[in-house]
C-alpha cells in the first residue's frame, strides 16, 4: 500500500495518540461533545445538566499480563477496574460496560468462567452492568473494555483545571503495584530456576501482589469527596506513575508543580519490598504506575476538608508554568521531575514467538 | 487455576456469549437499562424520551482480515462500518466512537496513517466523532471499536418485535460480500502459485470486492424509513448471512418465518462471480454474511410505503412459531432453513504461527 516503512516505534504511545488526534482533527464537531481525546475519558452531554463519559482500555496477554501469574478472576476484575478508574478520574460514576474478547485456543471453559467471575465481582463492586460483548478467536488473550459513566455537569473534573496555588493531593498509598510486580518477577525467576516444581506464592506479601494483580478503582473516594463537599479543580488516575501524571495535569492546565517527596504515602509492605530489593521506594511511586489511585488538585480554601478525609495526602503544590514540574526532598532540594512513566508502545518489547514476559510491563524500566 | 480443561471450542460463539449472560445474570439491574446482551446493541435511557445504544466489535488480523489483501484505509473504514451497522439496526444514529488498537511491530507509520484515514472517512460519512483511544503493542493488528448512538424512545427497534403476518424485508443487495471473498481467495491462490511477482487486482470485480473490504452501514436507509414514515417492527443487520439473522429475529420474537428465495436481491456482479465459480448464488446470500444490509419486518399496513422505497425488497413473511424458519422456492417447495451462518469462534481455525488465512473467515464454510 505504501513505499515507505517508518517503524511505529519512532512515534511512541503518546505520538500514536497525537497522530490520531491530528489526522482526525477536522471532523465535524457535534454540539454535544465537551471533551474528546486527551483526558482520562471523553465527555458528552446527554441532557440538561447531565454528562456521560466514555473510556476504552485493553489488556493483552504477553504485554499487560502473563497468564501463569494472574488468576483469571483477578484478570477479569482488573480489566474492569482500569476502565472504571478512568471514569472516576472525571469525578463520574460508572454505569455500563461492554467487552470485546479475543480468545486463544489454549484457553479452557474453566478459565473463561474465572474471567467472567472476576468481571462480575468488579461490576457488583462498582454498581455497574456489563451490557454487551463481542467474542472472537485470537492468537493470545485480548480483553478490551469500554465503560460509560455519568456525572452532573457542575461536578465534572478535567485534567485541565489546576490553578496556581492549588494543593496537589493523592488518595491511598502509592508504589504498591510496582512492589507487587517486583515480587512477581522475582517469583518468575525462581520458577525458571526451579522448573515446573515451583508454584508461585500469592499469599506472601499479599497486599502488594493484589495491588498489582487486582487493583481497585477509587469510586469510594469520589463518593467521599461529594460527601465532604470537595470539588477537585483537576484530577487524573495513576496508571503510569506520579511523575507522568503530574506532567499531564501540568501540560493540560498550563501550570507547573512541585511534588514533595517526603509526603508520598507508602504502605509498610511496599517499604518492606523496596528494602528487600535495596530499591529507592520513591521511584516506585514516581515511575512505577498501575496504582490506580487518584491524583488531584484542590483550591487552598478546600484543603482543610481534604485534611479531614481519611486516606488522602497532600503531596505538593501547583505553581507557575515557568517553574516546570519539580520534585523536592530535603536531601536533594528542588530538582526537575521528568515524566519517565512507562509508555506502553515499544514494538521491540514484544516478540510474538515469546510470551515469556513479566506479569505487567508497567514500570518495568 | 483449575484442574479441568474443557476446550472453549465446545461452546461456540453463541455459547460463549450465553455463558457470559448466564454468569452475569444476577447483577443489580439499573433502572436505566432497557436492553442488555442479546440484540445488535445494548439500549439505555439517557433522558425523557431519549435512548442511547452501545455496541462493540473487534477485527483481528488473521481472523477477520489478511493485511496482504486489505488496504489499511479500507480496514479502518470497515472497522467503523461494522459497528455503525449494529447501531443502525436499532434504528439509531451513531454519535461517538472509541478505539482500542493493538499494533504489531511490523506495522509502519504509513500503514497507521492509512488506517486513521479510513476511520476518518467513515466517521465523516456517518456524521460521528472518534472521541477516545487506547493503543498498545500486540502480536497482530487488533482493532476494537465501540460506538454510542442515539434514538428517540418511540423509534427504537429491537430484534424481538416481529409479529405474525408481518412482511420480511431486506435493504440493498445480498451475497456480494461473499462473492468478493471468493474473488480474493482466488487471487490469493494465484499469489501462491505465481509467487511474489503477483499483485492482487482490486480493480476487476470492484463492486463485490468493495462489498467485502469496505462495506457501508445503511444509515441512509434508516433516514429513508423516517422520511417515509416507516417504523420496522423488528430489525437486525446482516453480518452472518440471512439464514442466521432470520433465526435471531424468529427466536427473539417468538415467531416463525418463510424466506422466498426468488425474491432475494442480487447485484449483476454477484451473479457473474457465482456463475464463474459454478456456485449456488442463493447460498451466498443465506450463509455468506458480511453484507451489512438491514433485515427487517414491517406491519402489513406499511408494506405499500416499503414498496415505494428504492432499494428495499420484500423477501418473505412472518408466521407462527410452530412453522419454524423455512425457505421457499418453486423448485424445492418449502424446506426448513438452518441458521448455518458462520460462527466466529472455532479455536482450531487460528494457528498463531500461521497468519496465512483468508481476508475474512465470514462465510468461509
Amino acid at each position: 500500500m505504501s513505499e515507505h516503512f517508518t517503524p511505529v516505534s519512532t512515534l511512541g504511545e503518546f505520538g500514536i495518540i497525537q497522530r490520531m488526534s491530528d489526522r482526525l482533527v477536522d471532523l465535524p464537531r457535534s454540539s454535544g461533545l465537551i471533551e474528546g481525546i486527551g483526558d482520562d475519558a471523553a465527555v458528552y452531554k446527554v441532557s440538561e445538566g447531565t454528562l456521560h463519559v466514555i473510556t476504552t482500555d485493553a489488556l493483552i496477554e504477553g504485554v499487560h499480563f502473563d497468564r501463569t501469574f494472574i488468576p483469571m478472576s483477578f484478570l477479569g476484575f482488573k480489566s474492569i477496574s482500569v476502565n472504571v478508574s478512568d471514569v472516576v478520574a472525571m469525578n463520574a460514576k460508572p454505569l455500563y460496560a461492554t467487552i470485546a474478547l479475543g480468545i486463544p485456543r489454549n484457553m479452557s471453559v474453566e478459565m473463561l468462567d474465572g474471567l467472567y467471575d472476576g468481571i462480575k465481582m468488579a461490576c457488583k463492586k462498582y454498581g455497574m452492568e456489563l451490557v454487551g460483548g463481542d467474542t472472537t478467536t485470537a492468537h493470545a488473550l485480548y480483553i478490551s473494555i469500554t465503560v460509560v459513566g455519568e456525572v452532573a455537569e457542575r461536578d465534572v473534573v478535567f485534567r485541565r483545571g489546576a490553578n496556581v496555588g492549588d494543593f496537589l493531593c493523592v488518595t491511598g498509598d502509592v508504589g504498591g503495584a510496582y512492589a507487587g510486580l517486583k515480587v512477581l518477577l522475582d517469583q518468575r525467576q525462581a520458577l525458571k530456576d526451579l522448573g515446573e516444581d515451583y508454584e508461585p506464592d500469592l499469599e506472601a506479601l499479599q497486599y502488594v501482589i493484589q495491588r498489582q494483580l487486582r487493583p481497585n478503582a477509587r469510586l469510594d473516594m469520589i463518593e467521599a469527596f461529594k460527601k465532604a463537599g470537595i470539588r477537585p479543580t483537576s484530577m487524573i488516575d495513576i496508571s503510569d506513575g506520579i511523575a507522568s501524571e503530574v506532567h499531564h495535569i501540568a501540560i493540560r492546565s498550563g501550570v507547573g508543580a512541585t511534588v514533595r517527596i517526603p509526603a508520598l504515602p507508602f504502605d509498610p509492605e511496599t517499604r518492606l519490598v523496596a528494602d528487600q530489593f535495596m530499591d529507592d521506594i520513591d521511584a516506585y511511586a514516581l515511575f512505577g504506575g498501575e496504582d490506580y489511585e487518584l491524583l488531584f488538585t484542590v483550591d487552598p480554601s478546600e484543603v482543610s476538608k481534604v485534611d479531614a478525609l481519611e486516606g488522602v495526602s497532600v503531596i505538593g503544590n501547583i505553581e507557575e508554568a515557568a517553574r516546570g514540574v519539580r520534585a523536592y526532598s530535603p536531601e536533594t532540594g528542588l530538582l526537575p521531575l521528568h515524566p519517565a512513566g512507562y509508555q506502553h508502545f515499544d514494538p521491540n518489547e514484544v516478540n510474538p514467538d515469546d510470551f515469556d514476559l513479566p506479569p505487567s510491563k508497567n514500570g518495568a524500566k
